[in-house]
C-alpha cells in the first residue's frame, strides 16, 4: 500500500482545497430557497464520482431531493460494500452566533469551520478520496463498491426507504458503511456498534367534559393532572428501574467483553454534569454510566401539559391532561411490543373516574453489530493502522433510523465508522471538522478497503 | 308584623318594576366604557336609600369605583347590622348565547333574566325593599342598620379592604350580612355557614441548563418532568388522603349535628357526575360527598407544563418542569403554615440531581359561623317563617375572600343569607333570578330584622 499512502501525502493540500469547495455550497435541504444549491451539490458529487473513476455515476430522482449513485463492480468474488452518506446540511440559524460565515470555510487550530464540515460532507469526502487514491495508484479496487449519497437526511430521509426498496437489487451489498457519527475522544478512532431504538407515545386523560372550579368541585372529582402524575410516577422505581410489566423481557445484557471495553473509556461524571448544568447525574442502579447511556433502556417524559400555565393563579380543575413519553430501547426489544405493554400498564393504572386514550406515535428497533463480525473487525484493524491507536468500541444512545432500514432491506450488517468529534457542533453554530481526522480518515478507508477485500 | 307583610303583598308588582329599572343599567365594572353606567348605578342606589328612609346616604370614593353607604342608627341598645352587597356586574360575553339582551330584563317561567339579576342587584334590592317596608309601616327599624354596596366585586374588590380599614368605626357592627350565595335547591331556603380557604403555590424544577436530546443523555440524567410527577404523586395516597406531614393538624372535624344536617340534603352522585361529564366521582375515603366538597381540604394540581407540547414527537429531556398547585383549606388551617409544610415536603422529595423553587402565590383562611350563633339562628328562623320550609345548612367549597376581610376587621360574625339558585347562570349567559325567591327574600329579611332585633 505504500504508493497509495504516498499518494495521500502528496495530495494532502488538494484534498483540503476540494473540501473547501464542496463546503461552499449551501445545500440546506429544509430551505425551499436552496433548491438550486441542492442540485449543484448533487451535480458536483456526480462529477466527482466520475472523475475519481467510479462507474455509472448518476443523479437518481426521488419524490424530493435526488440521490447520487455510482458503482465499481469489477472485483468478482470479492465482497460488495455499500457506502451511504448525505450531502444536505442543517439550517444555519442563528447565524449571528457563528464566528465566520457558515458557507465560507475557515481553517483554524487544525479544524475546518463550516456548515456540513462534519455532518456529513467532510465524511463522505473521506470515502471519495480513499477510492480516488486506490484507483489512481492501483488501477483497481479490492472490493466491489456502491456509493449512495442522499439529500434529505436532515429532513427525516422521507423518500429514502422507498428508494431503497425500489432499488433493492441495485443496492445489494454484503456490508453497509456509514460515516456520520462522532468518535468518543480526540485522537482515538472509534467504531459505533450499537444504537438504541425508540417507542414514543402520547397519553391523554379526560376527567370531565369541561374545566371545573376547584372550589365548587374540588374533593369530589378526580383531577386528571393528579391522575396523570400518579400514573406516570409508577413507571420507575427509586432505583430508576422501569416497572412496566415485561419491559425487560427481551433486553440483551451486555457481554463481559463489551463491559470490559466500555469500562476502558474515560468518562468523568462530574465534568459531564457540569457541562449540562446538572447538580448531579442520575441513572439506573447497578450499571456503569456508559452502560446506562448506551446499553440500557429508558423511560422519559418528553412533554406534559394541562390546566393553567399562565402568570398568576387560576383555581381550575382541568378537563384533560396530556403527556408525551418515550422509551429508548435496546436490542432485542420490539417497539410495538413495548408500546403495547406500556398501554396495558397505563390502562390498568387509570382510575375508573377517568378516560384514557393512548396514541403510539413512533417506533424503531435498536441495532447491534456483533463485535466479532468480520466487517467490523476489518474496520477496527483499518482504523488502528491509520490512527496508530486502539479503537474505541462505542454505542450510541440515540437512534439512526436509516441504519435499521438498510439492515432490514439490504440484509447486511451496518458498520458505523465515524470521524466526527464530540465538540463538532453539528446542528449548531460553528460546526467544525478535524483535519487530522479528515486525513487519517482517508488513510483508514484506504486500509479498510484492503482489509475487507481480504475477507473470504 | 301583619301590616308590614300586607305592604309587601300590595307592592309586589312595583318591586318587580323597580328591579327591572336597576337591571337596565349596564354597570360592568371591568369595562372602561361603563364608567358612566357605574356612576348612574351608584347615584340610583343613593337615591333609593334616601327614598326608603335611610340616613346619610352617600357615594364614597375609593381608588376605583365608589362605595354607596347609608345608615339608620335610631335603635339604641339594639344590635347593629352591616349589610354588604355589590352593584357591579360581570361582562356579558358571549352575547350571542343570551336568549334576550342582557340589559333588557325579561320575565319568563317565574324568573327574571338579566345580567346582575342574581349576582348581586336582585339580592341587594331584597334588603332595600325589606327596609322600606319596615320604615313605611312601622316608622322605625328594630335594629341599627348600615348598608355598604361596592362596585368592584367582579374585579377582585381591589379597594375594599383599604376602604374598610380606613372606615372601621363607621362600619362597626355586631353582624355582617351578605346575600350573594345560592340556595342548594329550588323552594328551600339555605344559609351558608362555612367557606373553604386556599393555599396556592407554583413549583419549578430545574434539571439542567438547557434542553437535552433524550438519545444522547437519556439514562444518565434525571428528567425534571419525571421528577415532578414523582414528587406530586406523593401528595395523596390511594384513598385520597393528603400526605403532606402535619397537613391535617388543625382541621376541625365536622360535628355530629353538622353531619346530621349535611346528610339530610339530597345529593345524587350519578346526576352530579353526569352533569360534568365525569365517568365517576372520586373523593377521600371515609367521608360523605358533601363533606368532601365543603368540609375537607383538597390537593389539586391546577396546571402543569414542561417539554414538548406540540403536534408529533420530539425526543427532548427538558431543562425544566413546572406545576401550579392549590389546596382548599378548612378551619382552622393556616394558609401560611400549609404553604410552609408543602414547601418542606416537596424539598424533602426533590432528588439531589434537581433544583427546586417554590413560590407561594395566594392564600386565605377558611371561614365558619358557629351553628349556634344567635345571629345565624335569627336568620334561620326568619328564612323558615318566610319560606315555610326547614332551612338547608350549607357550606361552600370555594372561598369568598371579602368574608374573611369583614370578619377580621369588623370583628363580627358574617351571615351568608343567599337567595340565588344553582342554575342561576351567574357569570354566564342568561343569568336569572327567581321572582319567588325575590319576594320571599324580602319577606325573610323583614322577619330577620325583627328576629335579630329581639336578641339581647
Amino acid at each position: 500500500m505504500d504508493k497509495t499512502i504516498t499518494f495521500l501525502e502528496k495530495h494532502h493540500d488538494r484534498y483540503e482545497q476540494e473540501l473547501i469547495e464542496i463546503l461552499r455550497i449551501p445545500s440546506i435541504s429544509s430551505d425551499p430557497g436552496s433548491l438550486d444549491a441542492m442540485r449543484d451539490m448533487a451535480k458536483l458529487l456526480k462529477k466527482e464520482m466520475h472523475s475519481i473513476g467510479m462507474d455509472t455515476a448518476r443523479i437518481m430522482e426521488t419524490g424530493g431531493h435526488p440521490v447520487v449513485y455510482s458503482e465499481w463492480l469489477n472485483a468478482p468474488g470479492k465482497p460488495t460494500i455499500l457506502i451511504y452518506g448525505h450531502y444536505d446540511v442543517q439550517p444555519v440559524d442563528p447565524v449571528a452566533l457563528w464566528d465566520s460565515p457558515p458557507f465560507e470555510p475557515v481553517i483554524k487550530d487544525g479544524r475546518i469551520f463550516a456548515r456540513g464540515s462534519a455532518d456529513d460532507k467532510g465524511q463522505i469526502f473521506i470515502h471519495l478520496k480513499a477510492i480516488e487514491a486506490w484507483l489512481a495508484t492501483q488501477g483497481r479496487l479490492p472490493v466491489n463498491l456502491k456509493l449512495i449519497f442522499e439529500g434529505e437526511e436532515e429532513v427525516g430521509s422521507a423518500h429514502l426507504e422507498d428508494f431503497i426498496k425500489a432499488n433493492k437489487s441495485l443496492l445489494a451489498a454484503d456490508y453497509v458503511v456509514i460515516s456520520d457519527t462522532p468518535m468518543f475522544r480526540e485522537g482515538y478512532p472509534g467504531i459505533t456498534y450499537g444504537l438504541r431504538g425508540l417507542a414514543y407515545l402520547q397519553v391523554n386523560l379526560k376527567g370531565t367534559s369541561t374545566d371545573l372550579h376547584s372550589g365548587s368541585f374540588g374533593g369530589l372529582v378526580k383531577n386528571p393532572i393528579n391522575a396523570l402524575v400518579e400514573i406516570l410516577a409508577q413507571m420507575k422505581d427509586e432505583d430508576g428501574r422501569i416497572l412496566i410489566p415485561g419491559f425487560y423481557d427481551h433486553v440483551l445484557p451486555i457481554t463481559e467483553i463489551e463491559h470490559d471495553k466500555l469500562s476502558k473509556l474515560p468518562f468523568h461524571p462530574e465534568d459531564f454534569a457540569r457541562n449540562i448544568g446538572a447538580p448531579a447525574l442520575f441513572g439506573e442502579a447497578g450499571y456503569d454510566d456508559l452502560e446506562r447511556l448506551w446499553a440500557r433502556p429508558t423511560f422519559d417524559i418528553n412533554g406534559i401539559w394541562g390546566g393553567f400555565q399562565g402568570e398568576g393563579a387560576k383555581t381550575v380543575i382541568p378537563a384533560e391532561a396530556h403527556a408525551k413519553v418515550s422509551m429508548r430501547l435496546v436490542t432485542d426489544q420490539d417497539p410495538e411490543d413495548i408500546a403495547h405493554k406500556f398501554t396495558s400498564y397505563v390502562q390498568s393504572l387509570t382510575p375508573v373516574s377517568m378516560e384514557v386514550d393512548i396514541q403510539a406515535m413512533h417506533g424503531g428497533f435498536g441495532y447491534l453489530t456483533e463485535l466479532d463480525n468480520p466487517g467490523l473487525q476489518a474496520g477496527v484493524r483499518a482504523l488502528k493502522r491509520a490512527f496508530g491507536k486502539d479503537v474505541d468500541f462505542l454505542r450510541e444512545g440515540g437512534s439512526i433510523p436509516i441504519v435499521k432500514v438498510f439492515a432490514d432491506i439490504i440484509q447486511a450488517p451496518v458498520l458505523l465508522m465515524g470521524y466526527g468529534l464530540p465538540d463538532q457542533n453539528a446542528h449548531a453554530p460553528n460546526e467544525n471538522f478535524s483535519l487530522y481526522n479528515f486525513h487519517k480518515g482517508i488513510e483508514s478507508i484506504v486500509y479498510f478497503l484492503e482489509e475487507i477485500g481480504g475477507l473470504e
